[in-house]
């Protein structure tokens, strides 16, 4: 089935100016950019854009953790660690597979309304994230949130059983109908013994999987580093390998020091800023102004609901553009194309989905349909459209968002997903765990 | 005709707990809340809440300059001066009354769609903005920006006839349909000159008309005020009385001190914030969390769509609650309920609108309409409410947006407003005056 979007303006970030024209999208791949000049061609199905409608890449959140959606709002204005112990660690206790899947589910609901065509996901019980995704059609790149722990009853110690699971999921769910990619998720440099990091960093290279692990979110990780491991976190960096492998995600980075990255190849790694978050739980600003002069992948996240508690990528894409003029007093700095390219192309190249995130002949049709017959767009054009979409756009603009070519989201309703019993679900979920 | 809102969460800035019940609106007013045990009335029209609909207070856009959506992303990027000199003033200039009607009316759409049932406005030829206000029904407290320029042909300073121009909108608009009040506009300290300010104040305090004008929004001012004035802001602020009129604006204060403020009677006083366009032109971040434990009065505003670029008290409430968090490193600073009121009861009691801004028997039915079946809200409850709002919501959840008891936006549409024709108005006024 081929749908045409018929004089639209077309934008991703490698576009210094949008393109107005028409675009045919068939067998889950865009077929070709037409100019608004060109007679379209015929289609089963015709977005009239009439030059007031937009279409971006979908947004890829690159790092979250969807089912924590479950958990949304718990201790809400508690210091730090008041928070994880006294409300998110005893709830998550009593998650099950099940719950995962569900909560899962329901964030995908609202991943796919405010534009979201892909997400990075690291938490536990990952098999219910993988089917959740694959039921509702959704790029995911997923990893198992490896941690140590006490030993088994069987005397393995918790982290091995943790890598191993990890490899399983890469066995199982690697690639399946080319909207999964799987990564090892050792979860932190202070919840994974430095040897362990070095091992799972051994079994990535050898077996060409990415790494995605929180790195630098809080201040207090600087002096755990020198403290218990001797180390700067650059050492950590160079020492572990992790900047040696196929694709390494480090997630927040506030903390991370651009001056620093000079003596380091940072080629193959990609930081994820998650700007909302990070202010949200009181970590800090990460310097993102610096790092874009720095030849090193930077893509946006939204982190978990539970301290965001968003999962909007316009959200995102708007702090990033703003927090930082204002944080380093220079309105110059972070501009709305760089954001854009951020929230799509380099999340989608992160995790080693290729042909995404751009739109351009032959690359897959992942793309978000923008209304811009608001007053909020008035004055729009070819020119300024990336940050009218940043500065004065919302996710209440995405009329559809498409993946692989096909519907997710379409004027309010999700034609793969039975959104009530999702939300019913969730509902009882979330009433199991708070109960 | 009465509205009755039945089984809904009700909250606003001044309950620590949203409250389940039916709200009965008749003759422009909140007649009656009852619990959601009670049997509802009969009315004219009734909202069926079903336990998942919140009812707030409509939000109170405390500072901006409506018209300017006209110039919204003119110099996008730009440093402050350049921004101003080349591409905000020579387009200003070009301003006709009529555009600014069709401006002021464009933004109005945008308001109201998110849930703003007043706004503050200070512009020039600004009987345009009082007309469409009344012409849309939404409240505003209006003045005119009053500067310093050269004399005109007959010899007067510009300053006079800008005065008397404030004066003769107070006397022809204040008041009318209950909708509008009317303050004096001096626009900066570096705009009106010392005496003149003293002047606006007198003549304030003689009329009892309220004062607003912008304070410290980059810290240029400081000096300006040291080098130029030979004071420092609070000498300012004691020194040309407005401390003491029937009620005193400052818009933005990123550059005041809390604690100068021990010295000063602030009670007649409200700072309001305007977080993002601190943000987006570099002006830096008002220390919130140190004005919120002062008796002063604090609001939100979004200030022009040129400098934010949208006009959506969600993402002011959302950026006021987040910032601070992340810039002071305190989770626990800023709570999302002093946010709330900010953007509601604060605002309207700046500008002297009574029995506005909160939801209780007998007050003004200005009200919005939040519909919590959403994925988001999942999980919400009484307890959680605010923070849900705050946090979680954002404008695409306002269903409907009601002043005086009138539905001014449903469920997509403006029932008092030819949105096409405004629209198409706003598109030839921005055509204009960029060509």
């Amino acid at each position: 089935m081929a749908t045409l979007f018929k004089d639209v303006l077309m934008l991703d970030g490698d576009r210094k100016r949008a393109d107005r024209g028409h675009i045919l999208v068939s067998k889950g791949r865009i077929q070709s950019l037409m100019d608004v000049s060109a007679t379209p061609p015929a289609a089963d199905k015709v977005v009239e854009g009439g030059g007031r409608m937009a279409v971006l890449p979908g947004f890829v959140n690159a790092h979250t953790h969807a089912a924590m959606v479950l958990l949304r709002g718990l201790g809400e204005e508690a210091p730090l660690m008041e928070w994880l112990q006294k409300k998110i660690w005893p709830v998550e206790a009593k998650l099950t597979p099940e719950h995962i899947y569900r909560g899962t589910a329901s964030a995908i609901l609202e991943m796919l309304a405010t534009g979201t065509t892909c997400f990075a996901d690291m938490y536990f019980e990952m098999d219910g994230v993988a089917q959740a995704s694959l039921d509702a059609g959704i790029r995911c790149a997923l990893c198992r949130g490896i941690t140590d722990g006490v030993a088994g009853p069987d005397g393995e110690r918790k982290i091995e059983a943790s890598i191993r699971d990890g490899l399983r999921l890469f066995e199982k769910w690697h690639g399946r109908e080319g909207l999964l990619t799987v990564q090892l998720g050792p979860h932190a440099p202070y919840t994974v013994p430095l040897d362990d990091m070095k091992k799972i960093v051994a079994l990535a290279r050898e077996r060409g999987v990415g790494i995605h692990f929180h790195f630098m979110e809080t201040e207090w990780e600087t002096d755990y580093i020198r403290r218990e491991l001797n180390m700067t976190p650059d050492d950590y960096l160079r020492e572990t390998g992790v900047l040696d492998t196929v694709g390494t995600t480090l997630a927040h980075g506030v903390w991370m020091d651009p001056d620093r990255a000079d003596d380091l190849d940072m080629s193959k790694v990609t930081i994820v800023h998650c700007p909302q978050s990070n202010l949200k739980l009181g970590s800090g600003v990460m310097p993102l102004d610096r790092w874009l002069d720095i030849n090193v992948g930077l893509a946006l996240g939204t982190d978990g609901a539970s301290s965001n508690n968003r999962l909007d990528m316009w959200g995102e894409m708007r702090s990033a553009a703003l927090l930082h003029k204002g944080v380093t007093r220079n309105p110059t700095s972070v501009p709305a194309l760089d954001v854009l390219r951020m929230a799509t192309f380099e999340g989608a190249r992160a995790f080693g989905f290729v042909n995404k995130g751009l739109i351009r002949e032959g690359w897959m049709a992942d793309l978000v349909l923008v209304d811009l017959d608001q007053p909020h767009y008035v004055g729009v054009n070819e020119d300024n459209l990336a940050a009218a979409i940043v500065y004065a756009g919302s996710s209440a603009d995405v009329r559809g968002t498409m993946v692989n070519g096909k519907w997710l989201y379409l004027n309010g309703a999700w034609p793969t997903l039975d959104r009530d019993e999702i939300l019913a679900k969730a509902r009882e979920a979330r009433g199991a765990i708070t109960a």
